[in-house]
């Protein structure tokens, strides 16, 4: 607990002190005002949580936190268990959505174990923060304890602060854990209470009964554990996952170290949601990626009041979106840095 | 005319041939299906629009068009006419917003002064393809002769086979031209038959009185010429520009090469409508980037039936929505070429 605590006060409020200024520089480039749209929002919001006049967004890294859930065996993904380590180590060799497009955006991928239910071989680029193997069927009683819920959230920090000390300018969120949309349900329907029909999608691929069966398991698992909404380790430990702590932990961290983190798709988002409930003042710090298919992720998005970058029909998790997102937000930060201003290209401005 | 009747009689229909075959790659890919939603369809769309299995979109190439509208002088844009050319001496120096944003994505721009009302300065990087110093004010007239909006057509044309010698795997279209979303709002209102009103947006900025004015000056304009819809070449000449016919004469040519063209805002959108108008066959190859704020623009992509990738309240032109939907247009090629299958990964797939 004394790191969460103790990292949870280094968040500061944003002051948005840099705002005139930055808003006066991007209004002299050789373009009409407010032209490049959220190109220019991106930018500002970039100059406020990095308070860096002319930020650069050349270390970028995606976190990609895997975990399984004791809730599987309940039959709520359409894709069995082992998938989950099999997907660890497709991303260990660079095959998987999230290298292709790490790679394409020039981002390293930190791939971290917090919870995958086998011992994973070593390799040097796994990183390896067990909390254990899968949560607990959330079903029959809490996915994990509320020290096990601590730590995840602690692992993610530690996970953090290590590339930190490597340098990243900005973070991305990713996971992967099979069955992980029904304790991201779970975690949304309790904080934003709306309700589990409302926040639950398809996942992987459900036919109708299996959705409508997902939905049963979800609602009796808020039942059965009774989680305090307001009480972010309370519905982390009873509906949560190794994974989604750890997201959250990411979150807490970056936001500790006024680095702007982009959030991916809806178990990113629940994340979100128990970083905001832990710290509201981390919302500031969070940039949605896109809006997933999944769509419990809309209502995160409206929660927290975030306005997705893009919209690309996506819902395959792992950083995908954030990934393709970071690069959208490089864009707006070159063009605060790179674009001639009026005066020096010499080009006449707006007529009166 | 020869060189545009040739180039058009090249375009060939798309037969979509690799079509299951594609989609069987990407549904072997270590994803659930369809989870990579829009960059798996663009993906197809470059097989399909090239004809080639793997895809490679190294070269990238932004055609950013420059040229005068006489309609300028009825006080239609926010910004004096000495900016088209000032713009065209900024993209040469680097410093302008398609500069940083074709930088970021690994494009290269090619300007061309189609039409500028004044000379510019000889340099190595601008491509002069001059029809005329600017179109005649088509409030008071056609903008220009049936033979200059041949020959701005086949100016693009020319531009873009001289790229295509050098390397070419996807074009993207871009504008300057102070006053043109004037033309561009003529030519949708004409060929799609939708109000001006409905059509005519602020451009760069106009107030409300500005706006008024503008939209009057448009159906003026059409009044005068009585352009006929089903011609394309008549609408160009009465109502159009010469970036407007290059750039359509860009779309057509790359058509004719199986090169995907990605239009970028409402200039590109009007172009579009040129060489749609031309040859219908063109709309295939045809990659809508952006949504942009000029309210026309998703009237034309309606018409042509294109779904933009990107929504980001741009409204600058000169290509910058282009380079960035390459960009992801790109990753989408990338995941089809890059990512493991779950066969070579050893990933189980899908329970039944």
């Amino acid at each position: 607990m004394g790191l969460l605590n103790e990292t949870i006060s280094k968040i500061e409020k944003i002051d948005y002190a840099l705002d005139s200024e930055t808003q006066k520089r991007i209004d002299n480039l050789t373009k009409p005002q407010g032209s490049l749209g959220r190109l220019e929002d991106l930018a500002k919001q970039v100059v406020e949580i990095t308070k860096i006049k002319k930020p650069k967004l050349a270390e970028k890294v995606i976190f990609t936190l895997a975990g399984d859930h004791g809730v599987a065996e309940e039959g709520v993904s359409a894709y069995p268990k082992e998938v989950t380590p099999q997907m660890v180590h497709n991303f260990l060799n660079g095959g998987a959505g999230i290298n292709v497009l790490a790679r394409h955006v020039g981002a390293r991928v930190v791939v971290v174990d917090v919870g995958v239910a086998s011992d994973l071989a070593p390799n040097p680029q796994l990183v390896i923060k067990k909390i254990g193997y899968g949560t607990k069927n959330m079903l029959k009683g809490p996915a994990m304890t509320k020290n096990e819920a601590v730590k995840s959230l602690e692992a993610g920090i530690e996970v953090f602060e290590t590339e930190f000390k490597k340098g990243i300018h900005i973070a991305g969120t990713g996971d992967m854990g099979i069955a992980n949309t029904t304790p991201s349900a779970a975690i949304t329907a309790v904080i934003t209470r709306k309700s589990v029909d409302a926040v639950t999608g398809r996942g992987t691929g459900l036919d109708d009964k299996g959705l409508s069966h997902k939905i049963e398991v979800i609602k009796k698992a808020i039942n059965v554990n009774s989680p305090n909404p307001e009480d972010a380790i309370d519905v982390l430990s009873k509906v949560g996952g190794f994974e989604i702590g750890g997201l959250a932990g990411v979150i807490i961290a970056a936001a500790s170290k006024r680095v702007p983190v982009v959030i991916d798709g809806f178990i990113s988002g629940a994340a979100a949601l128990i970083a905001y409930k832990l710290e509201p003042k981390t919302r500031d710090y969070l940039i949605a990626a896109h809006c997933s298919v999944e769509k419990g992720h809309r209502i995160i998005l409206d929660y927290l009041g975030l306005r997705p970058i893009l919209d690309l029909n996506m819902r395959l998790g792992e950083g995908t979106g954030a990934a393709l997102a970071m690069n959208i937000i490089d864009a707006g930060v070159k063009i605060l840095n790179e674009m001639a201003t009026f005066e020096n290209a010499g080009v006449s401005e707006k007529k009166d």
